[in-house]
C-alpha cells in the first residue's frame, strides 16, 4: 500500500489563537481540538517545561536520577454519578490508574480529592468511596492522601472527585506518544464507545432503554503482561474523551508520523453501534475508559496480541492499523467502502461530562 | 508549672457515628470536628491502611525502599476567586508545596487538575494560571501534569483546582504528627487569622474596608533553614482550616500527649484582632496559609527559632508553648486573665469556602 494515499494534505493550517475576552465553553474539557487550544494558549505559555511540553497522558520524572516515576491527574466530574457498569469512584480510581500506567509504569499510589455538594446523601459517598476501594484493590494500589471540601449546594453536582496517580516505569521500558515508530503495528485493546453510550444511556438521553454497560477497567495488569512479553512496545494511550479519533491524532502529532487504520477490524458492540446510528455519532469519537491503543514493532505485534488475549481486559484485541512516513501527522482510515478518508480530531464538544 | 492543671480531663467522650442517612452540610468541610467525623466514618473504614491512619498533612511512602517521597493533595474552593494578597491559583500551589514540605519534605513537583464553570472569562484563567506560574518558581517547583474539567453553568463557582504535591524527604529526617514529644517547645511563625479574615473582607462580610491580607506563602524553603539547623524537629504543621487550635488538638491527639499554650504569645495583627472582636470569632481557629507551628527539642528550639528569623516568612517566629505528658489529647491556653482554658477542635464551619 502507498505510504502516502493523499499526499496533498500536510497537516491542519495555522491555529488560530484563543482570544483573551472569550469565555470558556463546554467544549474546552472535550479532549478535542478545542481542549488543546486552551492547553496550547493558556496553560502551557506560563507553565511551559520539557516535560509538560510532551503531552502524553502522565508526567515521568526522576527525584533521586535512578527511579522514575510516572504522575498523573485526572479531575473527575461524571454525570450521572452512578451509570451501568461503574461510577465516578470507579472511574476516578481507573482513569488515573491507566494514565499513570500507560507510561509504562506500575501504578503504587493514588490521592483523591473531594468536592461535596451541600445536601448529599452520606449514603451515596459511602457507596462511591466503597466503589472505590474495590477497584483500587484490584488494581493494586494504596490511597495515601485525600481531602474534602464542601461547597454550598448549587456550586457543584453531588460529587466531584480528582485523583491523582505516581507509579514506577518498569526497568529499560521508553514509552511516549513521541515513540510511534513507520512500520510500527496498531493494536486496539477492544471494542469501543461502551463508556460513552453507557453514561448517555444513564441520562436518558438515549431514547430507549439499552443493556449498554461501561467498560471501566483497571488496565495496568494488561499492561504489565504486555510488557513482560515485548520491549518492542513503543506507545501505549486510552483513547477516553475524544475517542480512538482523537489518541490517534494526538500520537500521529507527537511522533510526526502518519497513521492508516482499516474499519472492519474496528470492533464496535451492536448495541453501541446501533445506538451511534439513532444519535449520529462516531464511534471513533466515543470515550472509554477500560480500552487502550499500542503501537508495537512489527516483529512484536503478533506475540504482544497473543499475551493480550490470554488477559480479563485484552481477550477481544485487535491490530486495528499502522503507522507510515506520511501523510505526516495525519490519520487516515480505510473505510468498509473502500475508500479512505481522512480521522480528524474532535473540535468542540461532543458528549459533556463524560468523565 | 503543674504538668496536669486540670486533671479530671481524659479527653472527648466517645463520639458518636456518622448516621447513613445524614446528609453533607457545609461544615464537613471545616477541618474541625465534622470532618474528622467524616473522615473516620465515611473515608477510612472502607480505605484504611497505615499511611492514611497515621493523619498527617501528607504521606510518606517508598515506592523503592531508599528515596521517601511525601505526597499530598487538596480541592481548593475559595470564594471569591481574587482576595488581598493572593487568588485561588497562589492558594493552591502554595497549600499543596505546604503540607508536602511539613512532612520534612523538599517539594519537586506538583500536579493541578481544574474545573471550569462554562462561561468563565478566558482572562480569569490567564490571570490564575499566571500566578500559579509565579509562586511555583518561588517555591521552586515544577507543574507536571494537568488536566481540564468543563461542567455547566451553575454546576461550579468559576474555577475549583485541585493539586497534588510530590518531594523527597531530607535524609534522616522523622516528622510526622505522632513524633511530640514531652518537653517539646512550640514555635509558631508569625501572627495568625490574616487569611481568614482576608478572604472575608473580599467578600464584603466584614461590614467595614481593611487592609488585611492573606498571608498565603510558600513555606518549603524556611522549612529547609529550620531542618538544616536541627534534627531535633518533631512536629511541623500548617494550620490552615480550623486554625492553630484545630492543628494543635490533632498533634495532641496524634501523639497522645498534652499541649499547653501562652495566650500572650500569641501575635494577631491589630486589624485582624479587631475584625475578630466584631464578628465574635476567636484567632485561634482563623485559616492561615503562610504559618506554621512546629514542636523542637527543648534543647534545639533556640537555635531553631532564631534560624527562622533570618528568614523571610519566619522573622516573627515565636515559642507559644510546650508539650507536657498529661492531659493527654488536650490543648491548654494560659489566657490573658491568669485563667487556663481548654482549646477544643472546631465542631462545625466557621468560614466555608476560606480555601
Amino acid at each position: 500500500m502507498n505510504d502516502n494515499p493523499l499526499p496533498s494534505m500536510q497537516g491542519p493550517v495555522c491555529p488560530v489563537p484563543l482570544q483573551h475576552k472569550e469565555k470558556i465553553v463546554l467544549g474546552h474539557g472535550s479532549g478535542g481540538k478545542m481542549m488543546n487550544d486552551l492547553i496550547r494558549d493558556i496553560f502551557l505559555p506560563p507553565l511551559d517545561n520539557p516535560i509538560l511540553r510532551v503531552g502524553d497522558d502522565a508526567g515521568v520524572v526522576t527525584p533521586n536520577g535512578n527511579t522514575y516515576l510516572s504522575i498523573s491527574t485526572d479531575a473527575h466530574v461524571v454525570s450521572p454519578l452512578f451509570f451501568p457498569g461503574g461510577d465516578i469512584g470507579k472511574l476516578a480510581v481507573c482513569g488515573t490508574v491507566n494514565d499513570v500506567a500507560m507510561m509504562g509504569a506500575k501504578p503504587l499510589y493514588l490521592t483523591a480529592s473531594f468536592i461535596l455538594e451541600e445536601g448529599l446523601e452520606i449514603e451515596t459517598l459511602i457507596n462511591i468511596v466503597n466503589s472505590m476501594k474495590e477497584v483500587s484493590d484490584e488494581a493494586g494500589v494504596q490511597l495515601i492522601a485525600g481531602d474534602t471540601k464542601v461547597v454550598e449546594k448549587g456550586k457543584a453536582d453531588g460529587v466531584y472527585i480528582s485523583t491523582t496517580g505516581i507509579g514506577t516505569v518498569y526497568p529499560m521500558v521508553s514509552i511516549s506518544g513521541e515513540q510511534a515508530k513507520p512500520g510500527d503495528q496498531i493494536i486496539l485493546s477492544g471494542p469501543i464507545g461502551d463508556h460513552g453510550i453507557a453514561v448517555l444511556g444513564a441520562r436518558g438521553e438515549l431514547g430507549f432503554t439499552s443493556d449498554i454497560k461501561s467498560d471501566v477497567a483497571p488496565l495496568n495488569h494488561l499492561i504489565e503482561t504486555m510488557i513482560n512479553t515485548s520491549k518492542e512496545i513503543h506507545v501505549l494511550r486510552d483513547p477516553t474523551r475524544g475517542g480512538v479519533a482523537s489518541v490517534l491524532n494526538e500520537i500521529a502529532n507527537q511522533s510526526n508520523v502518519g497513521i492508516i487504520i482499516d474499519e472492519e477490524t474496528i470492533l464496535v458492540n451492536p448495541s453501541v453501534q446501533a445506538a451511534c446510528e439513532m444519535l449520529g455519532f462516531d464511534p471513533l469519537y466515543i470515550a472509554n475508559e477500560g480500552k487502550l491503543v499500542t503501537f508495537v514493532s512489527e516483529r512484536d505485534s503478533k506475540k504482544v496480541l497473543e499475551a493480550m488475549h490470554q488477559t480479563k481486559y485484552g481477550e477481544n484485541a485487535v491490530i486495528i492499523g499502522r503507522v507510515n512516513q506520511t501523510p505526516k501527522k495525519r490519520v487516515l482510515m480505510n473505510t468498509l467502502i473502500g475508500s479512505t478518508r481522512v480521522v480528524d480530531i474532535l473540535a468542540g464538544e461532543l458528549l459533556p461530562r463524560i468523565c
